[in-house]
């Protein structure tokens, strides 16, 4: 099946907002095995919408279009899709209820532009919108009843996606505001799409998330092994973060759930320990998971990440329960007064070095009587940097009740990249000793 | 003149990952008068990659594609491209010596597999990959150079862009990270563009920031002095984002740089205060360069940002001369014993309070010898809300020389948009006092 999605809006093609609903519906419909095969983003001018619109509609199977339905001058897709399929637009009365219901309830008039927005071309399902004025729209849509510019009937380019069971197109139509399109998909359309869009086969997606190593390195460890069941129609894919890659491996069709599981069996026997997580799980995340479990705690001493772990780790609900404190020490003089490092440390080995990793470390677990206590303490450049410790030179932390290690790490990137890699290296550090302490 | 934008990866497709080259990208290459006219998206498969560069070909003036040109086997583009346009790929020497000197530098062995990256089809510009392996290509392409598949020749539906003043069509491929494409786009894609895609007028495009004031306020305020100029062909849009809004003022053609120059002088008049900076630079930069210049010191306190604010202000290059340490102290304790936090205190009031803001503020000061500390405390949710005080109530203190402020805030968002929210917050008090001090 071939799913195409169509974003509208000028601000998108300008760079000033980013399309976050792309990769909502992608991974919604991914999920459902409604895999998407294009999305276009276009701006919001006439011809732009039809000519998406006209091509979608001669490739795809379902085409989904975000935008455009609102009251303003700008709001150009329904009459642009009637018009296309020759269908006359009625105005819905139980639509025209609605809007008025909706500015009453606010107690504000209703701009008579918004009626605009009960316009329904002939035959389309209305989709209801209890978070805005603008309904969606469904509408079933037969080959041949739009007419391709120039009479081109695109051959389908995908194999991603199981067959559907009826050769029905279908075009639905969503208001921009994700707040309205979001329970809009969830409530209406995913109903729909099992009712008039089922699918003939399953449809299997797993993703494992590995960290330290390449992803070159991961290519060349798990490509042998998988080769058979690639035959057999296996879906590889990697997907290369910073410090980490996550591997998918998908399937479709009656074998699905055996190959996929076979195919993880094969890549957790090479990669073992690297694997950190299981589809969307964040490093920091597992962190607070495996910590909340065990009841244990945690601090920080960052130099050089300035914060960027404590704040990774406080993104995660519940961090409070684990992280009692990271001590931000910038300056050495900090370092001395929060952490306990010996200024002759500071003068005989500098702030970059493992014996000041070490106590700050210790200092951090000591003075916040955590279990666990991670430091770093580096270059972030692009200033500071020597022969001797160039930027990018960094050592990693880490004091647990039974001993301190101190890791050193060559992370010669741009500042924030330095950052990120760093403070993944440091949790990671970590995860590896919370796994041997199981 | 027509730009499309193509992004590959099968992750965009699953809903893995967010498309944040979209925006960047697009935004780049508005500011510099290139408006992208369509995006596009498609997976890492051969034949939905090879039918979005044939149909991009076949309307666009400029192409740009991201991704796909990485050492594994779902990275096609490169082949893809050079096989479309029947181009024979050849091994440059340089990139070969560029990757083993990149895996050298980093005392890791060079994979076989990494070569092919040195692949370069004949007459393609090759755009140097300081940050990583694969380098860009830039491809000059004659019409009719590649086969449409059904004779196609769309016609460009989009009137948004000057015209270019020469009828080459180029294709550029960049790299997939966004740490490899970025540097790459603003060091070697942009003095191309300039040389061989120059714009016939004139175009000039400024970014004023604002914070602390709504969009729709911004509007008001602005509308009307700005609409004779507005008339002679100012070009305005807004971007919201949370807490701050730009305000974008663009003009072509002779008189461009009068136009917005004028433009620049109406908005300031209206918005004084609230503009914090121009085009790309960041509040927190703003912070960093001001404290710089006077030589004086920051320190932070941060309870339910965990983090958020040092790690903002320490991606600034120099954040070093100026924040000596964040305390994030989530624990109560921590408030205590390395702020000096009464116990009585957050007894009496509770850790989210004025109070305990002021303390923090005050405590972070003292004990670190800083001219100003800033202080937060507040209930990021999704938990730990109540009556009295909602997810989203949050104090932000900031003690100086001469005093101590302390404002409350309400910020009813999920955990990663209130930490930021509340962060830019706190750094526009500082920002204020500065003003006042100057």
């Amino acid at each position: 099946m071939n799913v195409e999605l169509i974003n509208t809006g000028s601000e998108l093609m300008l760079g000033r907002v980013l399309n976050t609903h792309q990769q909502w519906l992608c991974r919604r419909l991914a999920d459902l095995g409604y895999v998407v095969t294009r999305q276009v983003a276009v701006a919001d001018a006439g011809p732009d919408i039809e000519q998406a619109v006209r091509e979608a509609l001669a490739r795809a199977d379902l085409v989904l279009t975000t935008g455009g339905l609102g009251p303003t001058s700008d709001d150009l897709t329904r009459d642009l899709i009637a018009q296309l399929l020759g269908k006359k637009l009625h105005e819905d009365a139980a639509i025209v209820q609605h809007i008025e219901q909706f500015f009453n309830s606010r107690k504000r008039p209703m701009p008579a532009s918004t009626r605009v927005q009960a316009m329904v071309p002939e035959g389309a399902i209305v989709l209801a919108n209890p978070n805005g004025t603008a309904p969606g729209l469904a509408m079933k849509v037969k080959d041949g009843a739009w007419k391709p510019e120039n009479g081109t009937q695109v051959s389908s380019p995908s194999t991603l996606n199981p067959q559907p069971s009826t050769s029905s197109k279908w075009l639905i139509m969503l208001p921009g505001p994700p707040r309205e399109l979001r329970p809009m998909f969830n409530d209406t359309v995913v109903p729909l799409l099992h009712r008039v869009l089922p699918l003939d086969h399953e449809y299997v997606c797993r993703t494992l998330r590995t960290v330290g190593i390449g992803e070159s390195q991961v290519a060349d460890k798990i490509g042998g092994p998988l080769r058979e069941i690639l035959a057999l129609g296996l879906d590889l894919g990697y997907c290369a973060h910073i410090g980490a890659v996550d591997i998918r491996l998908a399937a479709q069709g009656p074998h699905a759930t055996e190959l996929v599981r076979e195919a993880e069996a094969l890549v957790r026997a090479q990669l073992s320990a690297h694997i950190f997580a299981e589809d969307d799980e964040t490093l920091e995340a597992v962190i607070v998971r495996v910590l909340t479990e065990r009841k244990q705690t945690l601090a920080l001493a960052e130099s050089c990440t300035g914060g960027g772990i404590a704040n990774r780790l406080t993104n995660v609900p519940g961090a409070s329960a684990v992280l009692l404190a990271s001590l931000v020490t910038y300056a050495n003089e900090a370092k001395q007064k929060f952490l306990g490092v010996s200024s002759a440390t500071l003068t005989a080995y500098g702030a970059v070095s493992e014996t000041v990793a070490r106590e700050m470390a210790e200092g951090a677990r000591r003075k916040t009587g955590a279990d666990f206590a991670l430091s770093v303490t580096g270059i972030a450049g692009p200033g500071g940097g020597s022969d001797a410790k160039p930027v990018g030179t960094v050592f990693i932390g880490l004091a647990s009740p039974d001993e301190t290690i101190v890791l050193k790490q060559f992370n010669p990137f741009d500042r924030e990249t330095f950052k990120n890699v760093t403070g993944t290296q440091a949790l990671e550090v970590l995860r590896r000793i919370l796994l041997t302490l199981e």
